[in-house]
């Protein structure tokens, strides 16, 4: 399976009502437009009983917003990586702000994705935390300053340097690493500005999914991407 | 939403790469179409990736194997009842042996379960865990013996003790509880029996999952239940 | 080991540094002291770094503030209950608001803190938990609303039902059980009135803790217990 | 608070009855005596409940087994730093195999235990993970592979090379930063192979916990550092 593309817009649907069940594949075909139509790549990481049915109604990739660390078979009620890549997507958000999780499952989790061909993108709240987890070497790394999540002001605008120097510590741990970045951002602007402070894209969320018109600020986020 | 028919019998998919992904819809029609010969009554639970695919696939109930007692919206990698609801389950298993939850958790997902329309089988491990459920009055308690869960023999003769007085405690707490029972169940016979114990039906999952022909064991199920 | 005498006064420390390290030894001393003075049951529940301090220090029972349900041995950095009895405790809170705890935990663990001569008193949040927990048998529940928790109104006050009707149901269920109440318990006539509600005494926090002169509100307290 | 002296050895007694209660004080008093007598420095990590009694009862380092991150006051249950520093404690051990933490709630911990004087020794798995918790700069990262953990085979003898790359790594990434060494250490030659090997010292349980004569495997120990 081929690594996720950069740059990359990447968009969470957490669990919000206006993008689950129905809404879900409603929400990833507006995506999936959009980015056939621009040429920007997107990603979407529909809520968890979605995946399934989000994975065969689109072509642009699919990811998992979590993964627990377990075998597949007598685990009832987790989700190992077997029931991910079974459902055809193509990669996971790890340590979402949301979903914290150990450090020793996040690195058995890089390994056993990258054996699987998944890509990863580990979220991080800092720049300690971005350093550490990109000495696990996964295929991303994401930084999204928890306070700043669901905001109103972009973390480009609001804290620059710490994007910048997430960019700067992710690479020289691990040189060929991609960044995002996330929280409150909402517009093409941001996404431009998040690339030019090095990043490779942006994760976001409520700037999509609760926007009155997705579709508009898609075009107006792949605009940015393509700055 | 009307309640789970009782007598029942209920297959947990687990994550069994035999019944994940796509492999999770043809077990769930295998399902489907011996309910529909036997007019016996079978609910399925997929993995928690495949609900909404499943639901979209079969009529019988889609129950999911458990939920987070968080909130719809800022809960990445979480599953919200919401997240159920949206995909057209049915209801849900809930402190299954293999994702004990906490008992607060619980009592508050069978208040919003009801409130929802989502029927809860609630699963607990030994008498005195089913008395302690049944005081919350969820829809159903399934009684599961840890040490029998994928093994070669059923409760039902393994402790048919433990099943009887289960039923017991249970109705003796909340008259009107269904009660299930689970653990090596496998065939025709071990159905029959649970029912001369008192039973509403059977939980169980290697015993169809992992068979070589599932409809072949499916239609043995259904026959124990129709005795 | 005997059991816990009712009625009783039961003084959490939680993690205050008020009753931290040095503090919680004169604490606990301030608590014996004016248990002897007015011949009121006081039981103290130290921070768990300090338990086996404060159990060489006072007479009075010493409880845990909580257990894991581990063994003893492998289980770096958790508490199995042989910790606390090594310490010469008494007993042991167990799934109070701050620390809930799975339900088949807590089943197990009243098992064993029975065989091991161990009190126990479960804390519950509502009448559905309450008759849940009081099935399991402990030697005590004590019913704390966490809304009301470290609040300036005592439960007493604030929700009299809920204490009443928590009594009713748990000795419905297990007839000899204790019943403590808690949340914003402060003074003498809260526990007077606790006790008129059926119960067998309180469970209180920073209505002590905080104070500023302890020994005189506890002396205020065990008025109120002796009415 | 000075820091932890390096070399080291650090005696984790784990929850083992052997080393809790009054056993817990009379296993660091003989560590105590055999530090003084052969100038060697010994720390203890005794089981949790014991803490404060420890550090009252002896001069050698006295650590935690373990620190919730939580504030102090309302974490009935908890374990906060502030629990630890209020003991006389003289710093933390974090990420046991057997008490795994969130990595954000590892880096946290490391920021909030420098300020408060506490010192943090981050155990880890493998390389990976050595690497990652070096890049939160805790003043030792402990590697100990977990199925060498309470073996007879010291990791020093089955996995040298683990042990000198992680040191190899953990340097290169923070370069003041403490390294040990654990699982299966019993005696000198494994902890003079330890230091040849590059690290600060060892970590070990059950070599000494469960041994017939401590104090002559201390002394053992103790040479092994002093080589």
């Amino acid at each position: 399976m081929k690594a996720l593309p950069r740059p990359i817009i990447v968009v969470n649907f957490k669990t919000y009502p206006e993008a689950s069940g129905p809404n879900s594949i409603a929400l990833s075909k507006i995506c999936e437009s959009v980015a056939e139509e621009t040429g920007v790549e997107i990603a979407v990481a529909p809520p968890m009983t979605d995946l399934a049915v989000v994975a065969q109604s689109v072509g642009i990739p699919v990811l998992s917003q979590h993964v627990d660390d377990v075998k597949a078979g007598g685990t009832t009620g987790h989700v190992p990586l077997e029931s991910v890549t079974a459902c055809g997507a193509k990669g996971t958000l790890l340590n979402h702000s949301e979903r914290r999780m150990r450090i020793a499952d996040i690195e058995n989790l890089v390994c056993r994705c990258r054996n699987a061909g998944l890509s990863t993108i580990v979220c991080t709240n800092d720049i300690g935390v971005t350093r550490a987890c990109s000495a696990l070497e996964p295929d991303f790394v994401a930084i999204e300053p928890p306070e700043l999540i669901g905001g109103d002001i972009s973390v480009t605008t609001a804290n620059p340097a710490v994007v910048k120097d997430s960019v700067g510590v992710a690479r020289k741990i691990c040189s060929g690493i991609g960044v995002l970045c996330g929280a409150g951002v909402k517009n093409g602007g941001d996404v431009a500005k998040a690339l030019e402070l090095g990043t490779d894209g942006v994760l976001l969320a409520s700037g999509v999914v609760k926007a009155g018109d997705p579709r508009k600020v898609l075009l107006d986020l792949a605009d940015g991407l393509r700055c």
